[in-house]
């Protein structure tokens, strides 16, 4: 069956403060040492899998330059706007319609831009396995990434290890960000997986399920499957979807459906959450530091200094982060990155959109 | 007595580095809340005992346009240049044939440029003391700092506090820096005072003790002082200033004379050796830091953030001194300030003359 992919590029990731930005968030940032921006990087795991042609970028106008000059080989046509910001499920919806609406019917990998995968082959077998389970039925499948640590930060996937499906297993529930005690308690019980955001269905299936499930949404979906390819296509979305509620695809589909699978992944990945993440994507030194840009350490360790056009001297400091931009430098303990949220809201209630 | 002042302002202070480069010393920054210099403070304080017009300032020809730019009413032949960096000695040497050449004999007070002096009044009655005693034979006097705690970082002057002479103290003799131990030991004897860098004399009584501790180089100050005024001035002073041995007022005369008093100085005195004389000389704010320019602190305790023309975010941190400017920014914990030198030496060994 024809291979498509949607790959999400709307969010305005704060946590790489003061590098990323409103106009510039994380999936267009280059945190690797290859030099290529996660959404890159996402574009060029997936092209083994999927044509170019078949790839579609779900985003917002802000970023319709980004898109193009960062993945000049992605057809213009399919890169799809949200006029705003209405969750996963609207957007997952209209973009099954396009693909719906082109290939009559055809596998839709869901994945987000701005994640990281070690191990692109295991990566790629493993989107393969759940198209395999996708394409049966009206099966949807999501990824689910084997745990490491009793994560509070993502939601879990609990799955019934004795109802397995080729490589998946039946979900048994959704759940939300647990607290650490429960999150002990789900990897003690091999029964959870995180939730990485990556889904795998035939557009059709995905499209049955908002008849289901969200049926207003899906009148609505309708009438911008009509008028998909006439001069009336951007009128249309930009008058119907600021009326979709805003709601995840977790809550208003994938909780409440049946034939759901998951197929457990281990390949390396990342979600990229805070500067942290630079410890485990980037090779530390022998001090433990990652140095990046015009820096200088005199007894520094454990750290994280990011420079770009200014000289960057560190003196007898640990764990810190050190981010510098052309406007705003950063200075954050290791232990702290939760807290960079706290510079913008500041920067916010001062009005002080030059930072944002 | 007709009473002058020589302001020593040759230095390159390197522990205020990224702020103070070679082409900015410390002297010609200002670190106080009122926004002037050092030298201008200095210049300022002693205004009230010495006629601007009777103001010397000793510097190296790199430093003139600053020092016209921000001490436009000392005249500009009261600038003598260096042509060559010769501590101490030499240099007041020359400075007191050009007080002895202008007024046959005047009171000669030596100033250090870059130190700060909280409470001005108590500064210049000791400095009026210390003048009494001057004028008296051909008695030299330093101005000795009451310590307060065993610095390892300073001289120290050993007095007779059974031999005083007006306000003044015969001293016994003056040491090196001492290990901690031994600085322990000068505290508890309550016989020892912080050796400050200033002097007062008249100008024939220190010529008279070059004529008989430093012979050659009283000849060769005899020979300036004859070109003093003429055309040759400049030529004079560049041909024989190189040749004059490199030592310091303390080495070549003080350790040797006798006559030598000190005055117990209590005036909140501070030789602001590095960024953390900041705490000293600054509020600090409810969370214990000293704040300057565009900063945001998010849970930060105990720092000092000097920021210049960008935002400056901190978050999570504690003991950090962070300072930033055009094209360098430190980040360094309090407890290793003495390690910026470090990264001098670095960017010295690196041919990185621009960032000094």
């Amino acid at each position: 069956m024809k291979k498509t992919a949607l790959i999400m590029a709307g969010g305005h990731g704060e946590r790489f403060w003061p590098r990323s930005r409103k106009n510039l968030p994380k999936q267009f940032l280059s945190l690797t040492d290859d030099g290529k921006t996660l959404i890159q990087l996402t574009v060029e795991r997936i092209s083994v899998l999927v044509e170019k042609k078949d790839i579609y970028i779900s985003t917002n106008k802000d970023y319709e330059d980004l898109i193009r000059e960062q993945l000049p080989d992605i057809p213009p046509d399919n890169i799809l706007f949200e006029p705003v910001g209405r969750n996963t499920a609207p957007c997952i919806g209209m973009a099954a319609e396009f693909v719906s609406k082109r290939y009559e019917d055809a596998i839709m990998m869901v994945l987000p831009s701005d994640h990281l995968i070690k191990y692109a082959k295991m990566y790629q077998d493993t989107l393969n396995d759940a198209c395999s389970i996708a394409e049966q039925g009206s099966n949807l499948v999501t990824i689910g990434i084997t745990p490491d640590f009793p994560e509070t930060g993502y939601g879990y996937i609990k799955f019934d290890p004795d109802n397995a499906f080729e490589r998946g297993y039946n979900v048994l529930n959704f759940t939300e960000k647990p607290k650490l005690e429960v999150a002990k308690e789900y990897i003690a019980s091999n029964q959870y997986l995180w939730n990485s955001g990556m889904f795998v269905w035939k557009a059709s299936s995905i499209l049955e399920r908002f008849e289901k499930l969200m049926p207003d949404v899906f009148e609505q979906l309708t009438i911008i499957r009509n008028a998909i390819g006439t001069s009336q296509q951007t009128d249309i979305i930009e008058k119907i979807f600021p009326e979709f509620p805003s709601i995840s695809i977790d809550y208003g589909i994938m909780e409440k459906s049946d034939n759901i699978y998951t197929i457990p992944g281990s390949f390396g990945w990342d979600d990229v959450g805070s500067w942290l993440a630079m410890e485990r994507i980037r090779k530390t030194n022998e001090f433990g530091n990652i140095i990046d840009g015009d820096v200088i350490t005199i007894n520094t360790n454990d750290s994280i200094v990011v420079g770009k056009n200014k000289l960057i001297a560190c003196v007898g400091v640990k764990d810190l982060v050190v981010v510098d931009t052309d406007d705003a430098t950063l200075i954050c303990a290791k232990d702290s990155t939760n807290d960079i949220k706290k510079i913008i809201e500041n920067l916010k209630v001062c009005n002080r959109n030059e930072y944002l």
